[in-house]
C-alpha cells in the first residue's frame, strides 16, 4: 500500500493536486478594506436578499459555488464533492446551500480552521484518486456570529480591545488532479490545544498555541525551516494572537518573525475600520486565500506558502458552563504551479 | 494518478482498509434494550460522573477511545488521526474529548450520519496511504439533544407518536491498512435532500429520501442489487422512516424489503421501552455498528452489509425560522475478512 504519511501529523502528496480555480464573496465592510478590490463578488446588503442573516450566509456560499463553477468553466453539477462547514449551529450555512443540488457533500466542523481543513481533505480525496475534483468551501457572517456566540446586536454591547470582527464572506476553491494553478504538496493535521483561555472575546490567545503547534509539527515532519516559505499565513489570530504566536516561537527557539502573516490583520485596516484586534471567522481566511493569496501564488509573487487556518472550538454552551476554549489549526503547503 | 472513483457518488478501495477494533459505550436505557448485552461499557449515571450532560457526552467519547485502544492492544497516542463529530453545538463532545491528547483530529458535522461519514473518511485516509490508521467516532446523549433541539426536559413536554428517542452512547472504530477484521470495500457519498419536512419530531420522514437516494446511488455506482447484501442498515430512520424508505423503494421499482434493518428499530424494544418511533442520534448507529453489527461480520454471520448512517441536518435556528429539515446519508460497504 502507498505510504504518504510523514512524521506524526503530516502527509505528502507526491502527485500534488492543483487548485485550478477559486472564488470569493465578501460583505460591505470587507469590500472597504485593504483587500476589497480583489474579491469576485461583493455585496452591500447584510441580508444578501434573504430574510435572515443565517440565510444570507447560505446565499453567500451559493454565490461562491456558482462563481467558482463559472471561473472554472464548468457546471456546479460537475463538482464531484464539496467539503464544507461553517460556524452556525449545525452548520446550516453549508447544508442549506447544498440542499437539492445533487452534489455529494461531506460536512465539516473545524470552526475558523474550516478553509484549511476542507482544503486538506479535498487534496487527500483527489490526491488519493477517490474523486477527480473536490471543492473546499466555508463562510461566516458578522451578524449571525455575534448573536450566536456573544450578544444580540440590538443590545449594543461594548466590544473589548481583544475582540475581533467576524468577516462576512465565503470562499471556495476547486482542487483537481491535473491542470494549471497552485499545487498542494503536503498537509499537517492539527491537534486540539487548550491552555485555559476562557474569554470568548479573546480568541486570538485561545488559538495561538494550536497555530504554533501545527507550524512546528509541519516544519519538523517535513524537515523544513520558516525560510523555506515565502509566507506562513495564519487564519484569524488577529494582532494579539499573532503577537502571542511570535512570543511562543521565541520561547521555543523558533524564529517566525518576518514570515508570519495573519489573514485577520490583512483583511481590515485596524487604523480606520474599528475592528480592534482584527478579522476572524471561517470567512476571514477563506476570502483572504481565495480572493488574494492564491492569485499571488499563481502570478509567482509567492512561491510557497503554508496556509494555516486557525479555529477556536468555542460554543456558547461550553462558555456558559465555564469551560475554556480549545483551539485547532491545520496546515496546507501551497506552491506555485 | 490512481482512479478509484466509481459512478457519480462512490469510490472503491482496491486495498480494502480493515476495521481491526471497535468499541461501544452506552447509557442505562440502551443497556436495558435488546442489544444491551453487547456493549463494551454501560453506565447507569446520565451524567457519567460529570457536571453537565454535554460533559457526559465528552466523557463517553473518552471512554470509547480508551476502550478502543485497549481492545486494539495499543495506546491512544498510537492513533494517527481521529475523525469525529457530534450533535452538540460546535461539536463540543468531540473537541473536548480530544483536547490536549496530542491526537490529530479532523472535526465533522454530518448529524446522525457521522458514524458512516467518519468511517468513509477513515477508509479514504488509510486506503489512500495518508495514515497508517484512523479512528471514526461519534456520540449522542438523550438529555443534551432534547434540550438543544426540542424542549428543556424539566418542561415535561408530551412526545408525539412520530418522535424518536436519542441514544445515549458513543461508538468508535479503528481502521487500519492491514490486519484481521471486517474490510471496507466501497463507499458512497450522500447529497443533501430536502422534501420539505418541517417537523423536528418526525426526523425519520426527513431522512428517508436521503437514505433512499444513497442506497440507490450505491447500487447503481457498483452495479449491485439489494440481494448482494445480507443487510442494508440505515442509521436512525425509526419505524416510520423505515416504512417511508420501503415505500420510496416500491414507488421507484426498487424492492428493498427483507434487506433493510434500521439501527433505530434495533436498539430499543418499542413494545416495552416507550420510545415511540425508535432510537435516533449519532450514537444510535454508532453503538449498533460498534457494539453489535461488526461482531456479526467478524463471526461470518453477516458477509456483506451496506452501513448507511442517516442525518437530519436540523438546527433549532433554522426550525425557528420556519425552514424544513434537509437530510443526508452516506453508505459504507463492509465485508467479512
Amino acid at each position: 500500500m502507498a505510504n504518504y504519511k510523514v512524521g506524526r501529523q503530516s502527509f505528502r502528496l507526491p502527485n500534488p493536486p492543483v487548485i485550478t480555480a477559486w472564488a470569493s464573496v465578501a460583505g460591505k465592510k470587507e469590500s472597504q478594506g485593504p483587500l476589497g478590490s480583489f474579491f469576485d463578488v461583493t455585496g452591500q446588503d447584510p441580508y444578501w436578499g434573504q430574510k435572515t442573516w443565517e440565510q444570507a450566509e447560505k446565499r453567500m456560499q451559493q454565490l461562491a459555488l456558482e462563481t467558482l463553477a463559472k471561473k472554472a468553466g464548468i457546471s456546479t453539477r460537475d463538482f464531484n464533492l464539496v467539503f464544507s462547514g461553517d460556524l452556525l449551529n449545525q452548520c446550516i450555512g453549508s447544508s442549506f446551500s447544498l440542499r437539492n443540488t445533487g452534489i455529494p457533500h461531506l460536512g465539516l466542523y473545524g470552526a475558523c480552521s474550516t478553509m484549511s481543513e476542507s482544503l486538506l481533505l479535498a487534496a487527500m480525496t483527489v490526491g488519493g484518486g477517490f474523486a477527480r475534483n473536490a471543492v473546499a468551501m466555508t463562510s461566516s457572517h458578522f451578524a449571525s456570529s455575534e448573536r450566536q456566540y456573544r450578544f444580540p446586536l440590538g443590545y449594543g454591547g461594548q466590544r473589548t480591545p481583544t475582540a475581533q470582527w467576524t468577516v462576512t464572506g465565503s470562499g471556495a476553491a476547486l482542487v483537481e488532479e491535473a491542470g494549471s494553478g497552485p499545487r498542494i504538496t503536503g498537509c499537517t493535521i492539527g491537534t486540539v490545544r487548550d491552555l485555559g483561555i476562557q474569554d470568548a472575546n479573546n480568541m486570538g490567545a485561545a488559538m495561538a498555541p494550536a497555530a504554533f503547534d501545527t507550524i512546528k509539527a509541519h516544519l519538523e515532519d517535513f524537515s523544513r525551516t520558516p525560510e523555506d516559505f515565502d509566507l506562513i499565513v495564519t487564519g484569524d489570530l488577529g494582532q494579539l494572537g499573532k503577537d502571542a504566536l511570535l512570543m511562543l516561537g521565541q520561547e521555543e527557539g523558533l524564529s517566525l518573525g518576518g514570515k508570519i502573516a495573519d489573514c485577520g490583520t490583512m483583511i481590515f485596516d485596524a487604523t480606520r475600520q474599528d475592528v480592534h484586534s482584527g478579522g476572524s471567522g471561517c470567512g476571514c481566511s477563506a476570502v483572504t486565500l481565495c480572493g488574494y493569496l492564491l492569485d499571488k501564488v499563481k502570478k509567482g509573487e509567492l512561491r510557497r506558502i503554508l496556509f494555516c487556518g486557525t479555529g477556536a472550538l468555542l460554543s456558547p454552551v461550553s462558555t456558559q458552563q465555564g469551560l475554556p476554549i480549545p483551539g485547532v489549526c491545520h496546515g496546507v503547503s501551497i506552491e506555485g504551479g
